[in-house]
């Protein structure tokens, strides 16, 4: 029988969300007591408390010393176990492969990256994903059981229900592949994958506590360009794990992408397609890769050349108006910038997108809109996807409290 | 103290919450035995049972005969009873103000429209707008203290801060008007306020039922155009209570808006905009206020008038182009088109609109995108408003579970 839209909810699930609301509130806070927590989470003492006593009989959560004297009796204080648990996080980018070993707390303990040849096959991608893998894992010296799983971030868009990566920018060539389960079984753990976007958005909430509560949108720019949406301290994924997926917005132009549709973002904001202008435009890379000319382009601006500077002026105007659209359909005020291509240009790209969106969005005097730099740099995407996995295990979810919807492939 | 980013929740917010569910899902079947609300609502028999029990108390439900017999006893069917309350509508268009006056069960029982004068102040339309209010209640029979209170839709963008409107297109002279409160003041009933898309997306839901479950954007085309969102059962709002305010989304040819900026849809999409287009093509309108003027246009292009087709058709190119942004942020694969400008031309609107969705979203093999008629005709912004006052007292709120989140003005 088909299911109500609307499911009621009943003791183990309201359970198991306020142990996750708990454990979520500490590890926010970093250190708390008691009292705070039991102020913070709403929840009656007694609840909490019973809340606690097991997150500490599962080692998830430890009494650190105490919280200065305010005159009666001193508070213990209670903090997560970082070592408890870890995650690993692998990011496609797909010029490069980036991995990081997270703890639980959040903290990067190990990072490696390596660069991947221009267009490469997906098997030779998915071996690199697996060794990355595998050569974190034991370098930490962690015992296996202990890695939580292993989140993989790739660029949009994806065709989640399959667990398919479609057509990477760059990698064009591709077509539809099952990276998620290449990997996985390569490496022999479980593989959750998002993209890239939208996992560097959870790993700003993980990482951002209560300077990422609430509503925002995450721009990740990279080789090309998506957005993860944050709505109510909810990730919106959307009905097929694409929202955000910006890359193909009609940008007006005219220009050919390799989607096959014409004036989509990415012919502007892609770094191939920024490093094709600057050529245009006179500049002269002195390599060939993508990425490395890119750099060199952002090193220029950075240091005043105005050539430079141009260029990339007008990739973030394009992806200033893009970013009024999103702005306005789902009536956020603040957007957060983050990713590899904004290395050596952030305030330049900020303080263009910020003007952007100040002419384009309506009435800002209602809503002015915030735009801040990523808390994680560019490792953002590597360290989204660590944290999709802390994420999938830790974070409260209506989707539990509800018995209901879904999780990411 | 702040309170976390997430809160838990307790017994007296879950039992409101499952109430909620319980009444919804019997309003949305119509007839229900008490074993087929047990399983759609994932509650226990006796949870349930309670729940029934209590609504029957408050006259809310009532039995309704038997269902037929499956061979064991036959099950007593549980129904909404559609006159315990009722709630009023108001639609501002600008236009043209409509009421209704709706039952419980989503019904309408009466109706009310009265023309505005052109440039109507302020004052005038809060005047009118509380006439149709009294006059629906007088009519109606219905004591007072049954009606549960009013619902206002109006052309967004609004300050819902301020609970005001602000500058709505074809009364741009106004500025910012408290317009809710000053209705409230004169009617003496507690008025809620919310954009007319975001309001006719809420009827929609209310109206339809298991045909509008989970996620859509509902696009409501009167003077102007702007867009409801629903995700997950729930209406979007926003940070402002302005989510899919497309009005003023940047469209590209640099028209002059009423609000400072140039290229705004409805600089193309506006019934005014249609009507100068249609002139600058040659059409001669008989009349000359604006609605009267884009009516016969409809008509026309209904005949099968080249001229007329065409001028709606580069209209709803322009429509489709955002709207496929607005699919492509919100990942959504269902998209309902209603309002008045709709009518006699509700088909090839929607034939328009499919075509450029289908080219210009990104992947429709992976997320097709469905493009439906609205359940409610051109009363939509008013019924709406009638299902805003609904909502707020009857919909599962997850606000409500947690403890948290914020309601319309």
């Amino acid at each position: 029988m088909a299911k109500a839209s609307w499911q009621g909810t009943n003791l183990p699930r309201v359970g198991g969300f306020n142990r996750a609301v708990v454990l979520d509130t500490i590890r926010r806070r970093g250190e708390i007591s008691r009292v705070e927590l039991a102020q913070r989470t709403g929840l009656t003492a007694q609840t909490m408390s019973n809340i606690v006593r097991a997150l500490m009989a599962d080692g998830l959560v430890t009494e650190n010393g105490h919280a200065p004297s305010t005159g009666g009796k001193r508070r213990v204080l209670l903090k997560v176990v970082a070592d408890a648990y870890s995650s690993v996080g692998l990011h496609l980018d797909p010029e490069r492969i980036t991995g990081v070993l997270l703890d639980l707390a959040g903290g990067v303990r190990l990072r490696s990256t390596r660069r991947l040849p221009d267009d490469a096959a997906p098997e030779t991608v998915a071996a690199a994903l697996a060794r990355t893998l595998q050569q974190l894992v034991r370098r930490s010296g962690i015992d296996e059981s202990r890695v939580l799983g292993v989140g993989l971030a790739v660029p949009g868009p994806l065709d989640s229900a399959h667990r398919q990566v479609l057509s990477p920018p760059n990698l064009a060539r591709w077509g539809a592949v099952p990276l998620a389960d290449i990997v996985a079984e390569r490496a022999g753990l479980p593989v959750v994958m998002d993209n890239d976007a939208t996992a560097a958005a959870i790993g700003e909430r993980w990482a951002g506590g209560e300077h990422r509560s609430g509503s925002f949108v995450y721009v990740y720019w990279g080789s090309g360009v998506g957005v993860g949406v944050v709505l109510d301290d909810q990730v919106h994924r959307g009905v097929s794990n694409n929202a955000g997926e910006i890359g193909h917005l009609n940008s007006g132009g005219g220009r050919g992408c390799h989607c096959g549709r014409r004036g989509c973002l990415e012919t502007h904001c892609s770094m191939r397609a920024i490093v094709a202008d600057w050529r245009a435009a006179g500049g002269e890379p002195t390599g060939t890769a993508i990425a490395q000319s890119y750099e060199e382009l952002c090193r220029r601006a950075a240091d005043g050349d105005a050539v430079a500077v141009k260029v990339l002026r007008a990739a973030a105007t394009r992806l200033g108006q893009a970013l009024a659209a999103v702005v306005s359909v789902l009536d956020v005020d603040r957007v957060v910038l983050g990713g590899p291509a904004l290395r050596h240009v952030s305030d330049l790209v900020r303080t263009q997108v910020s003007k952007v969106l100040s002419k384009q969005v309506w009435a800002p005097e209602v809503r002015p809109v915030q735009v801040s730099p990523a808390l994680i740099g560019e490792d953002a995407g590597a360290v989204g996807a660590a944290s999709l996995v802390l994420d999938h295990a830790y974070s409260p979810r209506l989707a539990t409290l509800l018995g209901s919807g879904s999780d990411p492939s």
